[in-house]
Order: structure tokens, then sequence, then C-alpha cells
């Protein structure tokens, strides 16, 4: 069905700044097309390079005033922190070796912080970037880009309103098959540094693609993991890091989970799937026919639910009317726009309801970096269980 | 696989108008967003309503100075035209009766359009602005969405290439169900100007999306129709035009095509799908999955060819990697971005290449409106057979 | 879920004789395992050939008595009736041109018929055979595969319940590609016969399965058809019989359906689809994933009927768990067993209820006749409307 | 393609028995057609039930006569085995906890044995079993139904040929969800033995379903498993035997597998779905579509193989033409079919090949026994590894 649209302001509200995203950087450009589809957001400053003459020419080309190009983000922490008109809130889309420190630096300086996942490398970071975040009262969004689709966030509240029951199991996948064949040594930049321990950290496949199997579940359940069990394989001639693993989970609510995630897997391209089964009832998600969720209660015919539909809850905003497809480009812009949005409540002092809060903060991003660190451990000690 | 992104500019090389959209609007908003997308064309002017209050109630949420904001179409084509820096394209989102006059006002200023489906009412109508446009060296594109899709370009150059040898037979459908109750009696303001012969002339469900399967299949196949047999119902209490058409096709190639449309399927939204059955292979579109192409060729097992995998043709052009969706933004960006691009090359006086014209132009504009002539011309006298 | 089965008796309650069907015949074998499937058909006759040691090879290989294995139908409608154990029906599997001299054979002989589609090649031949069967108080059963199928009844059911209110629209498809190269003329003996009008009467593609689109719209809505226009297609080098056509409809209800059938569609092999649009919700319906019903109710989502569990009708009768593929055999196999189960209450004198006669009758191939000689003659005509 | 068929005798040439499978069976109808459907295999004789009435009646109604009709299956391997008319083999379809004892009478007496699944309970069993088989030179099925679909064949030919590569990783699931409910206390006997150990044995969910993911696998890859860690859950009030299970695999060739079992995921029936990954290529085969098979190679398009189509291996070998789907049965009788067929060969002493063993026989089933075992030990012990 055609619905009348909101009217939408294109006076920016908000102004941010970026780490990370210059020339040769693709997720830059996601960033900031997602920040900017809501007109909220305008990006007004950046150091989007460790070379500064990068930083110049993409800012140049992105239209930003010069006294607003940082040679590096402690000086834009630091001098954005001391302007009267600095931005509200930076995002921090370099490489994950850079997350911990950028977002120290701006946490320190009181501005709110936007972050790309996985968070920081280590549990203590994580940590200390939580304490740094509630200290300050400030807002810290992780963009797991997943937990931005509307059915998603459907699934959530189906979840949240009991539909489904208890939750006896979970099955969560997410295979991609692009580093099949060894192709950082052919002068892929994406597959030289995911595959470099100094720029991924302790993994690579689990780092990638299973912290988002754990944010999605964890997004869409609730559900702490408790302890698990984790195989990782390491695929591709000379290399360190994963490649595919496979992980069985304890919840804290007792009930079980099987998740596998690989780069390895010929004829994946994004394939996450995944699939809660509770005492009433059952969902199913995935990512490459995101507007669609399969749903099921004991007894009843399996349904399909399609976004934007009448039946559709609130919470699972639509853009456009269902089987006009949203992709990836609008789940993200819906993070943004959350973040945006609740970003403006506090601002402006208003009072929040519960759906402000429902980006991945620096709490799931703590879990993320535990979940991590603990699959590695695992698999490192012979697949052996591991609390976390 | 994750490709290393082509560094987009944020700095709008084109400046354009709007007539229609503004608040209330479904279309406008979608129109900015996908103008904007590329960081090519800036919104600099409007007359976004009839209503003047609205057009500036819109025009100040845009950013847009007052001095740029128009009491009618024909004012700020005029003014415009007069300044050194006036728009270099107008865009026409107006409801349907509207195209005409809007359009003729600034293709008769030398300005370039873009203009909403379908073009106009009648065929004299749309012939006049063909050869306006022609006389007058401008560029005129009709947004029919679903040429911009990545997929539907893949399927245009398979069949360009001879792929699929000569074509025998094309099955196009688009059912809908959100007509299926008389909701233009309940104030819904879509349903209400589809429903009414004054704004949406002599066809509502052919005239939607009856001619989004024409458009669909003519850009894929390049095929003319020659003759139809049309036979259309109008369902629903107090209507007095069609919700419902069935369509016979002969093709100037001498193949046959069926179409069907309907705004009365219950269980259907958008969905669109096109199959092309030639002497060599075949193909299916399904707007509703719109990253993947179905491709059999006689002999071999059906094929899933996937937005962005390395055997994608070029012309297919792809943001994001294979597995993370792209959309109805996306694919409404594509067209504009094409047409920018174009528009772009043509102000500096760069040679064209084959490439530079796939957006659907104004000739495309002038068969849809035959087609929907036909079909309501040969439904009156009895469903017989009509030349096109 | 596992069931307990109903005990099934391996003791054949009636005997059957069989004309057609002997060495090279495709369809002969399918009627015998059908036949057999439930244990209440055993075949002791036959006349398998006009050639008469075929007929002897084919009824030796078979088990059959010598004395039971005949030179011409006309023979064994003679002795088999003259016979205290005469067979209780006979199954005519032999080319179409033979089905209206055999059929009448038997009926005239009191001899109750089972008989492949379509029924015979004209009207008047039909309407004999129906009031034959009449006047001898006969069972009469034409083999339209596709009525066996669990979900084709449960869809029946549905529609007669009224779940989907009144019927509005209607979508028929039985593409295939089987005939895209002319093997007719490489000895391919099915193809031979398809593409001969000797053999096949007055149509190929829509004899063969536009009339299975037919029936199983019939027998899922009870629509009549009022009047038709039919494009048909002879596509493939020498031929003189349509292999591609397209249909619109009126019924008598005056609602509307298209119709395509096509052997020359590349990619499809029996990929009949039916679609059922009313007024409160729409079926679905797939042959190559048959055990499936796709139904949406009005502004519900849709859901995914699957035979055998607890929500299908009893009517829609399974023979094993759903998740356990049943097919075409189990399909053709149920056509018999219905038709068995309702000669043995005959013959007992026992008291039929509605769903005694939910095969496909006289009546219903004497429709099909109508049907296929309609669009044969509105496509010789121009494809204008013909009344039926 | 409509394909010739080839003659099939009616005339059985085989003649068994068979123990279990009396009134109130499920499985025992299922192994009788499927034994009947090449007309290779007529049932003689029979002990149907420890209830000796419900043998007499199972058999009167099957039309065996009085003297093969036996109080146990001692008597019936020995009387059988005496006789110059003897059966050619007997079929074991009674509950698990009797196969080791009926198997061990009939190889004992000299009579070859088709087994349902899981062969026995216990490792020494099922060895004993398997050397007793070789040393009398008999032929040994274990029925494992899923070996027995046209496109599961067709996958083990990909693997066999080479064509997937390495194998780097497995995937397989098996979901049900007839157990969420305990209605094994509600009187459903197929439930109530299924989690009654003292018939099922140590496990019920990984004894039903995850040896048929072991056997579709080991089937499909010729992989054997090295070791593996297994988690069980008991999902049910009141059970005692697992309903759910998580397993991670190695296999001896280094490569990696994840299997999940269930009986209580809602929205599923008889999911069982197999992928296999590997350095070329990739397979996946679903259950309840099973005449598809999903192949990826390297950088092209995923490929549907569709049964039957002339790209497909004569191994896969088809009953009816591509599109009109086969089952459950059917793949049951394929390998009925192909034991007999072996079987008939090894009575006239002709020379076997490769494919006259293509059926799951002792040694399969010991595998299953040891899997299933292990399985129970690791997830007893904290689920831990365990090599096999």
């Amino acid at each position: 069905m055609i619905k009348e649209s909101k009217f939408e302001s294109n006076v920016r509200n908000l102004h941010y700044g970026m780490v990370g995203g210059g020339e040769g950087s693709f997720i830059g450009d996601i960033h900031r097309k997602a920040a900017a589809f809501d007109g909220k957001c305008q990006l007004i400053a950046g150091c989007f390079s460790r070379d500064y003459n990068n930083t110049l020419r993409t800012g140049t080309n992105l239209g930003i005033a010069a006294d607003r190009l940082y040679e590096s983000f402690d000086e834009m922490a630091a001098k954005e922190a001391g302007r009267a008109d600095g931005i509200n809130f930076v995002s921090i889309v370099a490489p994950n070796h850079v997350h911990y420190s950028a977002a120290k630096a701006f946490l320190s300086n009181g501005i709110n912080v936007v972050c790309d996942k996985p968070l920081v490398f280590r549990v203590d970071e994580a940590e200390e970037l939580s304490e740094l975040t509630e200290r300050n009262k400030l807002l810290f969004c992780v963009t797991y880009t997943y937990s931005g689709y509307p059915m998603v966030k459907q699934a959530r509240k189906l979840v949240k309103d009991g539909k489904i029951g208890d939750i006896l199991m979970v099955v969560g996948e997410y295979p991609q098959d692009w580093l099949i064949s060894t192709i950082e040594n052919e002068g892929q930049k994406q597959a030289a540094w995911r595959t470099d321990p100094n720029q991924s950290g302790v993994s690579n496949c689990i780092g990638d693609l299973g912290s988002h199997i754990e944010n999605t579940v964890a997004y869409i359940t609730g559900l702490k993991i408790k302890s698990l069990c984790a195989k990782l394989d390491i695929i591709g001639e000379g290399r360190t890091l994963d490649t595919n693993g496979s992980i069985v989970i304890k919840y804290d609510n007792g009930s079980s989970g099987i998740y596998w995630a690989s780069q390895v897997a010929i004829g994946n391209d994004n394939a996450l799937k995944v699939r809660i089964y509770g005492t009433k009832g059952s969902l199913e998600w995935y990512q490459e026919n995101p507007d669609y969720l399969k749903v099921t209660y004991l007894g009843q015919p399996l349904q399909i639910y399609h976004r934007g539909c009448r039946y559709i809850d609130s919470v699972a905003s639509s853009r456009i009317p269902p089987g006009h497809p949203e992709g990836y480009y609008e789940a993200f812009a819906n993070i943004y726009n959350r973040f945006a949005s609740t970003l403006l409540k506090k601002n402006s002092g208003e009072i929040f309801n519960e759906d402000d809060f429902d980006f991945p903060n620096v709490k799931d991003g703590l879990e993320g970096v535990k979940f991590i660190n603990s699959c590695v451990k695992s698999s490192k000690s012979g697949a052996v269980w591991v609390e976390l």
C-alpha cells in the first residue's frame, strides 16, 4: 500500500565529524550516506586518514571547511570540544585497531560516539570505554548493521512480547566465500587487513562475521551467552587467523545455540541467517531477503511477515511501502536515524522511552569483544568450553 | 566480496528544481533522496504545491532560499531560465494531470526535464513533448523506477548480446492488493487520486502498473508492441476506472506477450515479475527480490545471477557487495545518477557512448502513453485487437 | 509428525483391464503403479497395443493370463462383459485418437471407464460418451493428474467453504520447454505424436497443457468458462499445431482469467501454477512443489499450508507425514484410490457422500474438449472472443 | 521432457519376508510399497508382530499363505532357510530394539537382510552383524531413506568426480517439531517408543535424526568422522532422552562439520538439509524439495540442478520427467530396487560394478551406531571431544 509519507526536513540538526573513511575506504561512504539519509546529520569535520593529504582531499571533496580537517583524531577531539559550534558526535570508521584510542579521545572530551564494529580488541579496553561513556553521560552507538533492519526489529518485538514463548534453541550462521582464494596476496586491501592480526586483532572470521551473529541474536532475544565451545579453522595457505568457525553456545536461560561463520563457503555472499525456536513459536530472518520474517506459531502454518504491512509493529519502522525493497543502506540509515533522534532528545532534555535506545550501544560492543575473545580462547585450548 | 569503493564527491555539480513533492507527497521525498544519493544534484528551487504556503513551508524545511520558491511552475520555468545560475534541470513529481503543462513550460524555456511516469494523458501531448525535447536539444528522463535496478540492466545486456536468442514469448505481471477495499472513500489520498479520472486520466491500474510492465519489457527487450487485446476490469463499488487488466500482445518481431496487472489481488504488494523466453535461453526478474536474475540457457540448469558478482556485466553497476541488498531507493538513485552523469557530459561537451542513454526518455514515455490508451480503447470496444 | 497408518489390505478387490500402455508407452506404467498403489485394483486383462505381439509380450511380463490378452479393444469389451469374472473397469491409456471409440466400446458393454485426458477430440463425441455413461449408470473417471494432489483438494475445500470469498481473478500457467527444438524429427516418439494432428487432434499445447490449467482451475473453483479469446502460436519449423498459447477468459460469475501454456519456454519442465484471487483471500499452488499451498487472507501475512499438518482438511488426504514429499505417483494413485473406493461402494450398494465424487468425470472431460476446441476456433478467427 | 519409459516387468523375481510391520505400524506399509514399486520383490512370508493374531490378520490381508506366517522370527528364519522356495531376503522393520537379534537370526541362517535404521543399539552388536554378513557372503542393506533420492546420488557423484574439490566444511541439520509437546503422555505411540530408552536405546533425537544427517553426509562425501563434541538437550517435562542436539565434527581429512538435529523446533517437519563446501564448489540438498540440488562453482552463479534433466548423471536415476515430483516413496523404492538388482545379479553370478553397491550397507549401519554412541558419550561427559 502506498502510504502518505512523513515530511522530512533537509535541515541538518546535528553536526558530526568522522575518523577514517578517506579515499580507498569502503565503509566511510556507507556511513556518510546513512547519516545523511534522514536529513538529521551534517558532516562538518574530519580526520579521514593517517595521511593528512588524504584527509585534505577527502574533506575538500566533501565540502568541509579547511579549519575542520585535522591531522590526528586527538587534535580533532580536543579542538572540536573547545568550539562553541563543535561537533555533536563523531563517527569512527577507521580500521579496528584504531577504535579504542579514537573512541577514548572523543569520550574523554565529552563527545558522543558512533563506532563501527567490532568495538575494540580487548575486553579491558571495551570495559574502559563503557565506563567512560557512563561517567561522562554520553551516547555511544556501535553500528552493528543488521540491528537496523525493520524485520529484525519486528523479531525483537515478537520475542519481547512473549509471542514465541521461552527460547529453547538458536541457530545462527553467516557464511561468505570471498576469502576462498588468498586474495590478500594479490593486492586486495580489504583481504589484506582482515587477515592481518595487527589490524584485525585475534580473529578474522569470528571478529567480522561471528560477532554479527552474536549481536543479531542478542539484539533479537536479549539472551546472554554463559559459555561456549568454539572450533575455529584457519583455511588458506599462509594465513594465521581463522576463516571458518563452528561454535556451540549455552545461554544464561539454559537454552542452546549453534553458530557457524565462514569466509570460505563457496556460493555465499552475506548469508546471515538467524533462527530462534521457542516454546510457542519460531522466527527466521535472512539478511539477503531482509524485508521478510518467517514466523511459525505452534500448530499453525508458516507465516511470512512482510515489512510495512498493517500487521507489522510500529517499532519495525518502514520508509516505503511493502514490496518495494529496503536494503543495506536503509538499515544503516535506520541506526543513524535512531541514534540522531535520541541524541536530539538528549540535547533538548526530552524524556526517553524504551524505543529510544534500540540501537546497539557500548555494552553490546563489550559483549561482542568478550564473545570474540572467548571463541579464540576456546579454540586455542582444543575447542574446550569457556565461560564468558 | 568487499570491494574498494570509488570516491564520491559530496559537492553537488548540478542544481535542480522540483515541481510537486510538497507536504503530503510520497514520491517527492523519494526523488529528493534519489537525486541526492550520489552527490551530483542539489535542490535549489521549487514549486512544491499549488498551495503556495505549502511550497514555502516545504522549501524552508529543505533549506531553499526564499527567492527560489515559486507560486507557479510557469513562473519558475521563466525565472530560472532567466538567471545565470538557473537550475540545470527540473524534476516533475506532481500528479499525472500536471505533467504535460509543467514539462512543456520547462522544455520551452530550455530546461532539461526529469518527469515521473506515466508521462502524460494523451498521445498528442506526448508527441509534442518529444518534439520539443528534440528541437531544443534537451535531455528528458521519465523515471520508470524499475529500469534503475542493476539486474534489469543485466537482463537488457544479455538480450542485447544475443544470449537468449530471438525472443519468442514475454510474460509480465504486476499485481498489488491495496485497492481491494474502496479506501478512497475513507480518506486515503493516494487511492483517491488514483481512482479519479480527472487526476489519473483514462486508466488507473494500467496507467499505474501496466505501464510499468510495458516499460520494463521494452527496456529489457527493445521489442515494440504492434497490437494488443485488453480486457480491463473495474472491481470495486462505485469505481469508474480499471483496477485489474489482462492483456495479450503481438510484438513487431512476431512474438507474443501476456501481461496482467491488478490492484485487487490479495497477497501482492509490488509483485512486478517479467519473464522473457527466447530461442537460446530465458530470463526472469522479480522486483521484490531485485538483486537476483534467473537465467536459463537451453539444456542447462537454471542459474541465479547475483548483483555485484564477478560474472555480472559492468553496465549493471553495483554500489555495495552482493548479498547486502540494494533496493528501491538505490534503483531510483541509479536513474538520477545516470541522468546527471549524462547531463554533466552534455554540459561539458563530452562525447557520449551508448550507456549514457540507458535511462528511459521522452520517447519511452510516449510509448507508455500509447500503450495505456490502446488498452483502454481495446477494452471499451469489447476487448478487440487494437493496432498501436 | 509421524502418524499411525491405516492398515492397507493387499488383496485386490477390483479387477481391471487396460487399453494401451504396451512397450514404449510412458503413461501405461504410471497408471499401473497408481492403480496398484493402494491395493484395491488388480490388472487381469489387456489390449496393450494395436500390435498383438506387443500385447502378448506386455501381458506375459505383467503376469496376465493368455486368455485375457486381446487383439482389439472391441473384442476385449465384448468378451470381458460376457464373463462372470469380467473386469470391473477398463483403463484407457492409448493415444488420444483412440479414446473415443475405446471408451464407447466399454461403456456400451456396461463396463466402467478410467480414461486419460483429454477425453476425446470433438464435442459431440464427448457428449455422446457422457450420455452413454449416464444411461448405463456407469462411473467414468478422466485422469486429470493434478486433481489428485492433496493441496489441490485443500484449495478446492477452501473455495467451497467461502474462505477466499467471491472469486475475482484467476491466473493459470503451464510452461514446459521440451519442444523448443523440433525433436519430433529426431525420432522422439512423444514429440512425434504430440505434434501430429492425426494423433493429437486440433491442438497440441492447449490440448495437452492448456486443458490441465482448465481442469485444475475448474476443479478448485467450480467456475465455468463463458467465453474466451485465445492467441495460439505455432513455434517450431515445419509444425502445424500450437506450441504456445495465451488465453483471456470470462467466467460465468463475471470474473476474469488469464491462462498461458507453452512447450517452448526454456527453463520450465512441468511448471503448472494456479492462482485464485477472491474478495477475502487468495490461493497459489505450484505443481513442482506440490505439498505446499500459499494462502493469504485480506490484511494478514502470507501463510504456507503444508500437506499433512493438523490444520489441513481431511479431504486433502495424506499418506505420509508432512515434510516427506508426496509426488506425481501418489497424486495419480489418489485418483485411482478415490475412483476404486467409489466403485466398490457402488458395487456394494452403499450410499454416497459428496467426497465420493471428487475425481474428474466425463462431464469434466466434456468441458475440457469444449475448451480446447474453443481456443482453436478463437485463434483461427484472429483471436476473437468465442462463447463456450 | 517426456522420456520413453523402460518396460517394467510385473513378475516378482525375488521373494521376501517381513519382520514387524503389522497393524499399527507406520513404516511397514512404506517398506512394502517400496519393495513392490519396481516389480522385483514379492512378499510371501512374515512375522509381523509379537502378537501372533496380529501377524495372522496382517498376513491374511496381504494374501500370504498361512504356512508362511510365523510366531517368531527365529522360527521364520529357520523354516524359510530350510525350504527350497524359501525367501531371498528378509525385511526387518520392527522397533529398534528387535533389529539385532532378528538380523542375527536371518544372517545365521544364510538369508540376506534389509533392515531399518538405526542398525542396532551397541557398537559390538553392529560389529558382530557386519562380521556375520561378510562371513556368510550375504547382502545387508540398511534403509537410510535419504540415500535413495536421485539428487543425493547426484551430489555423491559430483563429489566423487572431484567437481567440488577437497571438502572444507560440512553443515547438516534435521529439525522437526512433533515432540514440542509431550504427546507420548497422550497415547501417541510413535512418541511413546521414541522417547522410551527401552525401545530407542541411548538416544532419541540423535538416534533418529542425527544418524540420518551422519549417513547422508557419509553417503555423499565418503568422509569419516574422526572425533566429535556433542551437546544434547533433553527438552520436554519428564523425558530422559535427548530431543535436541548440537554437534561439532572433525573429519579424517582435517575438515570440520556442524550438525544440528531437533524434535522441538517449531515450524519444521522433516527439514533435513545438507551443505557441502569444497575448494572448487559447493552443494546443498534439502529433503523437503528433493528433486533439486544447489550447485555453485567458484566464481560462477548458483545453479539449480533438476532431477531428470539431460545434464544429470545416469546414476541419479529418474523414474519420471523433471517437474513431476518424485518423493519419499520413490526414494525408498530406489533403495529396494538397487538392493534387489544387486541381489539378482549375485544370485545369477553376474559381475558387479561400483554402482551395484550404492545402497547403505551393514558397515554404514555400524558407523551410525558409533556416531550415536559417541554423541551420547560426549554429551554425558560435559560435551567434551570424543574419538570415534
